[in-house]
């Protein structure tokens, strides 16, 4: 079931050590069907070492494993909510890589201060709130996701432009055309973060890329009139 | 004689230059039988290329060196009181890692910012006092953990949750349910360290993570309602 | 056609993931032959691990694609603006290296605080002002390279003594001699933005380095006078 | 001609890019046979890579090139100093290793902070004073050397206790009992610099380590009582 998603799956988890994204078991990649409304992640604390296409596990949209004698990854439910609620995104990564994650525990969005994030991100990355005593405490990673898709309507910010969230305390989710995209975004937010910390602590009150120059370097790259790499 | 647990604490020893938390020989990790009230201890100032399980020294719980020909580590003492007075750990590891040594010279404990210490460690991982002269010239090392282990009584704090101490000036102990715990328990202080550093550079005067989220985090990889990974 | 150069350029460009300079495809290389005014830079958006030296794009001085079948590299018309602005460079290189970016981002340039700086640069290396909107909205990589040798020019410095500019909200270009030179340059460039961070934050309001200082370093490696290495 | 002593030269100086201390050329190591008062360094600017033990030079105490083809190191008059004046020493070593080189670019020793490097420098390693215009324009290489030893005379310093120096505006020279303990003190050196920043940049102001542990740290490794490692 799935077989090649599951294999695309697996491969996108195994980029993660590669590109020093975590530490242990500290992340997950899922993808999706969209046509059968299934998707595919990582199981529940598996070491990446003794990880095989065939423990990837299968779950529907509204939670329920489908196939796979593993626990799906506890971060499922968070996962789940991306996929129904940002229509075009294929594949949703999950890390606590250091940078992105320290933003995220100091309450902050990384802000856009050059090309190399707006090559990818069309504004700011944005950190949710705090989580209420009760979104804790009932469907916590549930809510992790709400809280996540609450800030992008909230700002009408748009997932296609804006492909990752900082959780606050917590760490960043990013999300993509399929998984390896996905992975792809993840690894630019880790070398965005650091920079955006160490321009802000060498130019206090340093501005943000100005809005000519993001729009630029956004639509390069994304949307009808890129220009960037070998488009046909 | 333990031919087992030298083997394991060999293993675990050999862990620290891998996840990169020790420059030559400075870390050593050790592992205890409770049963035989004896532990395992890397023995001193070798360098971890050359060291093999057989060199493992096997020391009492009166730090009386019961097997092997070499001198164990020069932080056996610490080691052993750690064994003595908190009943359920069965592995120590002392390492001079750069993130959580700079923070035990900044005299100052890791606050918890976010779910990644919160998911091994519930709550700050203390630094202790200065220690006194009298403490310093006689009996150094097993003061140290006389000094250590105070930390944690004066504060009411639960080794079991809390499986590190920072040592004023000097680095990290941490221990675990075994060796390879209290290594892993090493790595992630690392990590932790690294980002509250950040963190706190980002936000000065920044908040620590909410008890709520804490406890939630805590709670649902440790202890009887635990539900993280493949739980039978 | 320049096929020696092509081989050149193809391994100036490999030595920038070895050297940790990039990220994916964040960089390019060229190097130019001046007799016959024609230079090779690497194609747009090519991943370095499925690149070969066939791969590269020979081009002309007016920016006329001349030989290949890929689209060249999307710096390729700044590049252009360097050879024929700077005439005793032969290679030129772009990153978003971290360091060095980040000092593009933060509007500053890397100011010389020690003798690492002055064995290759002789003096401050310059960040450019922010582009018009009319610059950026219209020949956008052309006003790029317009902008970086207008801040060389206004302020009567020598290209051939100070090989890099950091453009602002962008990152580094370096030049060369050739490829290899060009690249040799963006590693010092991306040591000596990172020891310049930290000695600012170290000391702040800290001297740049003493100008006799920074004369007997340059001058014992460049110039006539030069003794350092193995000179015939 | 000191066959095993070009060896062992070698070896050490193979060592600068293995533990991370080098980039490209930008260090030299030397050793010493006191009996023959001659000693072996790296030859100037040739790459790591590409060198033999057949390639170290070997000059005497009056800086004249006794045998070899190539140019010794440019900063062998600096090491021949440090030969003249230190007279336990055995090995010298130079590098621009970023932590300690950012040190002296601030014109800051680095304070002792923590056990790491009271294991192995009795106290603050020293930054020298501005060289004079006159001290840089004639013979600056040797009076590199002679600012750094008046440093440890002016304040008292034993070089045998605190193994290390760091030239204002430039880098650290190390040295030991050998090739090898020089370079092993140049890596404690990065090791403890890296600490000394972030310690200072976390606390304030902060004290350095307590005499009295200071003291227990370097004396159980070094004289009469030491007692940590192998000693027979």
């Amino acid at each position: 079931m799935l077989e090649q998603l599951k294999e695309q799956v697996y491969e996108a988890n195994m980029l993660l050590p590669k590109h020093h994204l975590v530490t242990f078991t500290w992340g997950n990649v899922s993808g999706i069907d969209r046509e059968k409304g299934l998707f595919v992640i990582k199981p529940s604390g598996v070491e990446y070492d003794a990880m095989k296409p065939s423990d990837m596990v299968v779950v529907d949209l509204d939670g329920k494993r489908v196939e796979g004698d593993l626990n799906p990854s506890s971060d499922t439910e968070t996962h789940r909510i991306f996929y129904q609620k940002f229509p075009n995104i294929g594949g949703v990564v999950h890390t606590h890589s250091r940078w992105a994650t320290l933003f995220a525990q100091a309450g902050r969005g990384v802000r856009a201060y050059g090309t190399t994030h707006a090559d990818y991100y069309y504004g700011e990355i944005p950190c949710t709130r705090d989580m209420t005593e009760e979104e804790i405490k009932s469907a916590y990673e549930y809510n992790t996701g709400v809280v996540a898709v609450e800030r992008f309507e909230k700002a009408h910010l748009n997932p296609d432009h804006i492909p990752a969230v900082l959780v606050k305390n917590h760490g960043p989710f990013c999300w993509g055309k399929d998984p390896f995209d996905a992975v792809h975004n993840a690894v630019v937010l880790e070398e965005v973060a650091m920079m955006a910390f160490h321009t802000e602590m060498l130019t206090p009150g340093v501005q943000a890329i100005q809005q000519t120059l993001l729009d630029k370097h956004f639509l390069r790259k994304h949307g009808a009139n890129a220009y960037y790499g070998q488009k046909k």
